[in-house]
């Protein structure tokens, strides 16, 4: 996706050759706009898949999730990242490895809003080395859910995470992956 | 707002006389064309107001705010829970205590979206006991930026958030306002 490519270029700030900082425009402040193009493009790519819900995670995946869920014209679901007394029990959960914070956490999902009726698309905004992304996929297969898309932001195409995703035969898009990240510059796949 | 009121007492589960739970529609599982309505509502509450930005805090603040965001066509800002490791230090920010959950966490926003040039709508999910909106204006006030509006989805009217930020003279809106509530029904306060 050509706009976001440029946008992260422009705003973008590459911290060593791991960390890319787009919190101008996506994840704490957020360009809505922006983000209605991401939902357009989300529904280009997976509109024949038969989706009946969008899931996605707590907190930087939410408005990604709605803007995709507003053009689909179904509910988004977002995975909560700890136990919350006000949930209830009745949750789908998955262990998850922060490689940011070098800690665990558990995600979780109430049973009453995932079902094996269900044909999902998986958003977030960005994907590196999956951790997030295979929480998720366990998720809907404890629903028993079949997967109809997974669509990603911001691939960084340098960790394993995508090729992983990809080896399994999943429908995985990255909207911008990058090859590689310095001060210097961005370098992004051709599609 | 009566679209919401009705949705309320549709598909709201109130537990005891404190806990309302709407997360089949608002905060877990999110129903957007409700969204769109609410951010319609809130620019029909505040267009005059001069809004040069959203606020709002994760997690369940974020569709709301970017629902609101789209339709005033200015940016959202989400204030996140914890420091991040990757937001930096240049950050306003407040402490909270989380009457929920029974702990205290700090609040955060970047120095970076948030000036004395902005004039903020701020919005969420709930108002009870108005902790969170209180570390809102809080962030607010250290960046100098004035608040043209507060817009909150559901008052818990018999606590006493919403009557002690009215009695501050801030202009707070509420869409739905309960009066009381219990596993027998809801009541709302005429507008």
């Amino acid at each position: 996706m050509k706009l976001l490519e440029e946008r992260i270029r422009r705003d973008g700030r590459v911290i060593g050759t791991e960390i890319l900082k787009v919190d101008s425009f996506l994840n704490h402040q957020i360009d809505v706009q922006l983000l209605d193009e991401i939902g357009n493009e989300l529904y280009r790519l997976f509109k024949d898949a038969g989706i009946t819900k969008v899931l996605t995670i707590e907190a930087s995946g939410i408005a990604i999730g709605c803007a995709a869920a507003r053009v689909f014209q179904v509910p988004v679901v977002f995975a909560k990242k700890a136990r919350s007394l006000n949930i209830g029990t009745d949750t789908y959960t998955s262990r998850v490895h922060s490689f940011t914070y070098g800690n665990d956490y558990d995600i979780t999902v109430s049973r009453r809003y995932l079902s094996d009726a269900d044909r999902v698309l998986i958003v977030d905004d960005f994907l590196a080395n999956g951790a997030a992304l295979n929480g998720l996929l366990a998720v809907c297969e404890q629903a028993g859910a079949s997967v109809g898309g997974i669509g990603i932001c911001i691939e960084k195409g340098f960790q394993p995470g995508g090729d992983e995703i990809r080896a399994k035969g999943l429908p995985l898009q990255s909207l911008a992956r990058i090859r590689s990240m310095s001060e210097e510059g961005i370098e992004f796949f051709e599609d």
